[in-house]
């Protein structure tokens, strides 16, 4: 089944798209990733292994099961062939 | 023009597949994503900005035009809707 739309997605959407395809030079593509990769990275943003100041600002003061939402849900979503 | 098979192609592909479809649960697909992303991604792994070992050890020994050729590569291949 189609994941609900996270809570959280505005803020990831306005760099990586709501279907997870990047509206910024600097952001990846999201869409089908898997959602165990994408789980995990999101953790090391957070936490700080992935030094990267913008995510941490963004993911740090999400819960796991936010992360575990927003991974669903961009893993769900298929990417597409005109790619920005 | 599609871009030539890197020289350094087989150490990789041994987890992200020669087409950027990964091969193993904890490896990303690659296939599509922005080049950009892709080398900003290798020098954060290589210089341990992104903290991940094994992706240090793979990367630590390449020049950046090995990354670059790599990024390139990974970029211009499309994601399989059938993903493993």
């Amino acid at each position: 089944s189609a994941p609900v739309k996270p809570a959280r997605l505005g803020l990831c959407a306005a760099c990586h798209g709501e279907t997870g395809m990047a509206q910024i030079p600097a952001a990846p593509h999201l869409a089908g990733q898997k959602a165990d990769y994408l789980l995990e990275a999101m953790k090391q943003y957070r936490d700080g292994r992935r030094n990267v100041p913008l995510m941490r600002a963004a993911v740090g003061p999400m819960s796991d099961a936010d992360l575990a939402e927003l991974a669903r849900w961009y893993s769900a979503q298929s990417p597409q062939q005109g790619r920005p």
